[in-house]
């Protein structure tokens, strides 16, 4: 029975491109009520037309008492996030971490990658791992959902099933080549983001492991070592594509590793597994909420490629942000997301 | 008689985009020594690989006394250049301020478009407005030269023919719809040139009136409330295009337009007239010293178009400065500039 | 009373980018059938994805008696519209012309600034214009609706209401600076649509005069020789910016101006006139049904500029021809197009 | 000693990219006159700036006899190149052969790539491999010289060494996961270089095959099976980066990989090894001859990183002709090139 409740949902840190994009896709969601939580003050000439007739509540624990919300969500810094999820659950609300913050699922792990003490160890060990393919039941019932990172989110989708059904050739490892468009960067002015630096331009950045590689492997189930990572940022808004190179243990051909993943994906509605050899474009999933994954093989020498694509905005971040708040709710997964997921580019 | 002086070329604000790009043309010129001029202390790490080699001298009495060069080229704020002119000057060089802060003529039109009172009015008076197509003899004897700003040499390249030949309708005014590269913008990060921001976009930042506005009046012969001038903002890195719009006192055809231009121009190294109404297109001008104009007249209705097209960091900036320089110091006029004006792009 | 008719709208020219973006549009639609029309062989691998599921029917007097629809677009060429239109109307269709074909009111004019004799001068005669703004009651009784050009769509709805109110010194004329993006060259490969040719460019290819020019001296009132038209070529997708220049009989200030443009557009769902002097850019539009308008007023030189945005695939094409298909069918005038309109980029 | 002979080189498949590059290098080298080989008539129309004033002769027998040239440049399809070479030898000039006809040592292999019997095997077996940083003595006194690829040159620079130390992994193989800009596809405009098409896009093409993987084989010494080789499209004019994976025999640091490169390259003009674990960019070496490689290497894992960038139509096809025809005639390897290799980018 679904649940015709309206969810007032606080959105923290909604003037970064994640926030601001969840608040456009909150506000066309029908059982929704985007509320904007402002934690420093905001000048009124920093206000964007999408913030336009929303209400604010300052996010303290008397701003929350005296306008109570049904969830936030944490579009910020690993750092805000990491204040603001206590405050949020001690209000009773329950919380989607779009930071990086609660993502590893030990302290141990997190300090290797991230450089800090988690000061909740027993919140990392409560969150839910947001994605919706893998997690469904653990996060209906969940209190906080950890949402993923944009690159583990198209990397996860294309390895996984193949190291659940034990066709990887570990030995060989996994090559994961990323590129992302600027977005992914944030809204924050600096050298790397100037027009002029990325126009015409094309560079890596971070190079054989990246702090998103750890994400990948507890999701995917690789061991130390068995994951090869490289981030190269694109000349373009949004969009991440990442080309994944693996050696099978046995010969198989294009069909072969596209039934494993369609077995998996067959009745997900925002996974698509392309055929025969066909590669999906950036401009086949902006502005939606899908991922796509594309398959080449070579039986011969056991070579696999894999090309996956996402918009980084929503399904790396803001859509899948919502997904997870529909299963939250007990609404329709895809309630609020159908119209961002038929938004093929003419 | 040619000289075979080497001159020591020092460039005060070598790291901004104009101050970088006079260093590369300064090291491909052959009777010039680039000479980097520190303000502030530069880290290590923030130097650009054009500055290898080159000597450092710190911009001081001091510095200068130890190891004068012959020029020194401001590519700084205006508020740098205003300290930065008399101190070179003192040390015996020669000045080639690439900033704004020497090119109004006059300290009251100073006042009343930058903001503040100028604190040289004789050095106002005495600079050279170093366009040398207009005022190449004196440019020759100055002590200071004023570079001009990348708009007004795109537009008085065009306009002051048309003025000085009588033909326009001053009733009708003159319209000078500007557009320019990010690069105009100088190389410091902000909202305005993130490159989300920027791709895919198009916008006005400056309508009617502009500060560069007095600038063109000056050097065109214009009157108070005869000149319309609106920049706008192109997702691309380098070039200016200014499409102007005025009314001929008696009806002209496009190639009674092009005679006048061209009369003006048939000598000049780095002016091209477009005959029959050919319009030119920022590719055909980027990476050179050139201004290119096209025109369409329409007799009847005695209006008249012209596009008008720059590099606005070398003919708008470096590649005219170093212009300016060869002049200072009789040097060939195009000297370490014809690679730069053959750079057609294929 | 609201119809809850499902109108069958038939697309003829579905693969072109206005067509494509329309199929689009149809399919969100809450009482539309989308319905591919086919005119000529389409290839089994020149499918697109938005195309998927969509039922087929043969552009013919035979496919239309077995299969009719309500409406027929005709994102086409004006060759195939002159041919379409009438089939179409035979066929007992109502017909949305989305293509040049019907939007001068003479054959005189056509011939003029087309270049051929209109072969059905009495649909010239027929057809209502399609700006809902200034036609809305005409359209609900029409057979035959002319959807405005791109261009003429955002001049007109600037231009008008300060023509209609007697404020344009008609002696000055008017001049209109128009760009456009790539998407209004169509998707038909060329050298000017070349990716190389385009990127990090900027030229203008229509000068004073343009084939839209009379489309918008029609639906603006002005007379021969008050109107001036520029179109420059954006290196973006879509968009189109207009900077348009003129000249008030008596001094007018920026709220003024803003007042005329207000009074007129205060209940229309998709004109938004911004106060202040605030200047619109193509983001704010992009995706869209939505026109926005700037303006800046002197009033001590009665200058006036205004800048005018749409994305000419929406507002300026599909978008439009829906509004007018919700017209003509009595739906609300703007279903299907509320969540184009909300599509503020963040 | 140095020849001051001065080189006519005719330019056969002047109006594409790498012709028209090609044709502006000539311009600017002091000690060559370009000739433009007429193949088809072209129409005035067409001709391009650069062309202005250039000697032009029929590319046939009578037409060489007449006014012969010294070299012949093949900037066509293999198809065109496969005629004019022989006319060319038989006339008395040299060739290069930009084109990819006779890459390839045998036709066996050119037969299974390029999927037809080549006429002239012996001319591919004569043909030198036109990569001076390998084959320069063999070039010197050749007749024929098949200029390599823009993929394979940057491919062959940065994986050649370690095969020839012997630190690869062959079991591993290679992956390089290549992406070029959209000049790489030529100036013919098709659909999947139209700008709509390109703009904020990012795909594969080609991928774990392409025919280019055959001649980085040949010239790196590696085996069948070896080599993994993916093609993507960038959205830019110019510039390939190839991010290449692969595994070392034994625990090798980025310091070790380093040395190994920098001890092949020490000497070479137009090849830098970048230290410290430092990565190009595209900005570094567009408009320039030179290959810059930059390494990122885990001893533990024994995984090893390159990232390999040049200028596809200067180091990748037009400067790498001209660098072959330097040595072909004598003269200095470098002449006309310097400029070239310091255009970094402000």
């Amino acid at each position: 029975m679904a649940t015709t409740k309206t969810v007032r949902a606080g959105v923290l840190g909604f003037s970064g491109y994640s926030g601001a994009e969840l608040v456009r896709l909150l506000r066309r969601h029908p059982q929704s009520i985007p509320v904007l939580l402002e934690h420093r003050a905001t000048s009124e000439d920093e206000r964007a037309p999408w913030e336009d007739g929303l209400e604010r509540v300052s996010f303290t624990s008397a701003g929350l008492a005296a306008a109570p919300v049904d969830v936030v969500f944490t579009a910020t810094s690993a750092e805000v996030a990491l204040e603001a999820v206590p405050l949020a659950l001690e209000a009773g609300a329950k919380a989607v971490d779009i930071s990086g913050a609660h993502r590893l699922r030990t302290a141990e792990t997190q300090k290797r990658w991230y450089g800090f003490d988690h000061p909740r160890p027993d919140l990392l060990a409560e969150a839910s791992y947001g994605l919706p393919e893998f997690y469904r039941e653990q996060i209906r019932g969940a209190r906080l959902v950890a949402n993923p990172g944009c690159y583990p989110t198209a990397a996860n989708l294309s390895i996984e099933p193949l190291a659940a059904a034990e066709v990887l050739d570990r030995s060989f490892g996994i090559v994961c080549d990323a590129k992302s468009g600027v977005s992914g960067a944030g809204r924050k002015p600096s050298a790397k983001t100037h027009f002029s630096q990325v126009t015409e331009n094309f560079s890596a950045y971070g190079a054989l492991f990246h702090r998103h590689t750890p994400e990948v492997m507890q999701n995917s189930g690789l061991s130390e070592g068995e994951l090869f990572f490289t981030a190269q940022l694109l000349p373009l808004h949004r969009g991440i594509l990442e080309t994944i190179y693996l050696r099978t243990v046995n010969p198989m051909t294009t069909d072969d590793v596209v039934a494993v993943l369609e077995a998996r994906y067959a009745d997900e509605p925002f996974v698509r597994v392309l055929p025969g050899g066909e590669l999906p474009d950036l401009h086949s999933v902006q502005y939606t909420n899908l991922c796509k994954i594309g398959v080449r093989a070579d039986a011969a020498t056991r070579r696999v490629m894999l090309v996956s694509v996402i918009d980084n905005l929503i399904k790396g971040a803001a859509g899948q942000a919502l997904q997870n708040m529909n299963l939250l709710f007990g609404l329709d997964e895809t309630m609020g997301l159908l119209n961002a997921a038929d938004g093929e580019r003419p």
